[in-house]
């Protein structure tokens, strides 16, 4: 089963890396109000049932893709193509 | 006008952070099959245009967001709320 993990800093975090593309963009004449940057993470794993997936995708994110202090995370399943 | 921008590596292109966190998450005990990491951009532009918007978002992306010889990107448009 394919997953899409999205790992976004939290509301009102400092987001030092979404500063700098915001400032970048403005340097290059984008007229931009605001940059965040998050990470994608895209899964297979080897389970089938959703509910098994989506129960280890939060343990993943507890532990090692996420750091739940400062960032939150959003789950999405696919079904396999 | 908001804008959520995905950047990943293409597809044949090795992606060494993906593979730092498909090891990591063996070692911790999951049954991942394989893990791509790229990067989520949530921008807020001037323009409420969509084409406008759009083809400044593809510029971006050229110029400064993703790396074009190896990394895909996908632009998604959001109405502000």
């Amino acid at each position: 089963m394919r997953a899409t993990v999205v790992v976004r800093p939290k509301d009102g975090i400092l987001d030092p890396q979404g500063q700098a593309v915001e400032s970048s963009l403005r340097h290059l004449g984008f007229a931009v109000d605001s940059a965040r940057v998050g990470r994608v993470v895209e899964l297979d794993l080897d389970t089938e049932d959703a509910g098994d997936a989506r129960a280890q995708l939060e343990r993943m994110c507890e532990q090692l893709l996420a750091n739940p202090l400062i960032e939150s995370y959003e789950i999405a399943l696919q079904a396999d193509a």
